[in-house]
């Protein structure tokens, strides 16, 4: 497990470079491998550790378990009107993810409006970046997706309905720092409860029910036959329900409680040509303003309010001059993968 | 205000007939005062009596002001490819929300998905009324609005800056029951904070902040210069940042801090049309499978854990044999409405 006690940091550069090749190890072609790779380092780049290369391991127990196909690429199964379905052939689902934002786009400038589902498609990394992708290019952003794996009880109940399903929501903004919101319908990401289980630690009230559906705090209660919430009640237990039925028939990925497949990402993309309603000098205009007013809403000693999304901004604009710290314990298991590939790994030696 | 120990039980059609007769004294043209009234009865069916009829007292208000034009009829301002604008002419929300929900249906199977935004619209009602309008016709319906008046905080802030801000999603399901989420962003409403002040009553934890910025469970705190919060913190908080934004922006209203008007919905429709990724009898067989997963995720002896809309649907049924019961106060206050309009009201004499 990561060893916080001997972290190396790195540019960012060099670890696209060691995830790509280790990509290239399980089989992806070199082009996938590079996309995958600045994928999974942007996540780390915006803070976001739990999304970045260390995913590697997850990913070659797919390519191990032949559910991921290393060689596969994403195509468009179909397009008709303002709707395509890209078809992700059980690849990576990054690529996936970046054919199916490109075409979101194009189709949104040319019918003002569009939806995209990605079929087949394995882990599509933070939803935040593909609603970002669409914003940078003046549009409205939504996405979201369900998980393999049923995971979250729903409010009142006690079993394992839903998975940890993400939603994410993108607008312009000033300043190219766009609106993104990208969230865990979960109160908490599973990886974190698991991780606090290691250790034999504790996680805050609310989040989880032990096996006879009791709240408990235990993190070891989860993979005791527990159950994640979902944040904000009944509400966010049922956006939660609506990503999971709409993303798993949209996508054919089916519910998690139904598919049972325990992998995959039914993933669903909209977007609005903002452009066609508001001048884009208003919306950076009223973005900047409303910025503003958030930031100022707490008192000055408390510093400002951030906007969703901001943080990632600036953790990677601090990231990408810093570099990016990295446990001993996360090199040690990239490297012991890259040493199973046969891929030279001199940078984690 | 409502005295509920003298209440009265009607059948909805006597309130949607008092209903429009009042709405006619208000200078509503009879078929506009016909669907406003249909839908303000919808709510009372459904259990939301605080969108109700009452409403009544507040639209007179806005009619008095001269913000609502009872004359008005919307229109479409301009419809191009899968994107449309409707103009609602600051005359009644319900009216620009029925023509906009026919076009989003209309335009989704037209296009496969659309995007419909409502500007100059007043109150809307329900938000879940018109995605389950959508849902019925086989569409996936998304919709979301600002509304007039910053009222809620910014997770981590203490001043008011978003409107209660509500989402709604359907999806079409099983046995003529829809999947149908519609919430405010708010934790609790407006209207139920400003009920238990004037009784003197506190409200739960976690929902209200002082003018000071401190949590409060003291009710009148919002009315002394306090602000509500969002529900789930910062994931809820974010929805309302964005939905104040997108709507705030498409529709021309401004975001609800910018804008301070007071009142409006800006209003946007999206859907997608299922039934070109899914077949409808196999989205009929997977909502029948997951409602009843999710209905069986709670202990035997808990009942049945519902799914977003179920409880809507099951008050409606039930009303709509045993009918609404209306409390006194609230026959009062629109049996004076009526006599100052020389609306003859012999049901709530």
């Amino acid at each position: 497990l990561p060893d916080d006690s001997n972290v190396i940091v790195y540019p960012a550069n060099v670890l696209v470079s060691v995830t790509a090749r280790v990509l290239s190890g399980l089989g992806a072609p070199s082009d996938l491998a590079s996309l995958v790779a600045e994928s999974l380092v942007l996540s780390n780049l915006v803070g976001h550790d739990s999304h970045g290369f260390i995913r590697l391991i997850e990913y070659s127990g797919w390519v191990k378990a032949g559910h991921l196909q290393p060689g596969a690429r994403p195509s468009v199964a179909w397009t008709k009107g303002a709707t395509t379905l890209i078809d992700g052939r059980w690849g990576w689902g990054q690529a996936a993810a970046a054919l199916g934002a490109r075409h979101t786009i194009d189709a949104a400038r040319e019918h003002g409006t569009a939806t995209v589902v990605l079929s087949r498609s394995h882990h599509v990394g933070r939803l935040g970046e593909w609603v970002d992708m669409i914003a940078a290019e003046g549009l409205m952003g939504l996405a979201f997706c369900n998980t393999g794996g049923a995971a979250v009880a729903p409010h009142g109940g006690t079993a394992r309905v839903m998975g940890t399903n993400p939603f994410a929501w993108s607008m312009p903004g000033a300043d190219d720092v766009n609106l993104v919101l990208d969230f865990s319908t979960a109160m908490i990401a599973a990886g974190k409860v698991v991780l606090a289980a290691m250790s034999g630690g504790a996680i805050p009230p609310g989040a989880l029910l032990d096996r006879a559906g009791r709240p408990t705090t235990r993190a070891a209660d989860l993979d005791d036959g527990g159950s994640l919430l979902a944040f904000g009640q009944h509400k966010g237990s049922g956006l939660s329900m609506l990503i999971d039925v709409a993303a798993g028939l949209l996508a054919g990925t089916l519910p998690a409680a139904i598919s049972q497949s325990g992998y995959g990402n039914g993933t669903v993309f909209l977007a609005v040509d903002v452009a066609r309603y508001v001048a884009p000098d208003s919306v950076a205009a009223v973005s900047r303003q409303f910025a503003n007013i958030v930031h100022e809403s707490a008192p000055a000693a408390t510093g400002p309010v951030l906007l969703p999304g901001e943080l990632e901004a600036r953790t990677r604009a601090k990231r990408a001059v810093d570099g990016i710290s990295v446990p001993a314990g996360v090199r040690r298991e990239v490297a012991q993968l890259a040493e199973k590939l046969g891929v030279n790994l001199p940078e984690f030696a």
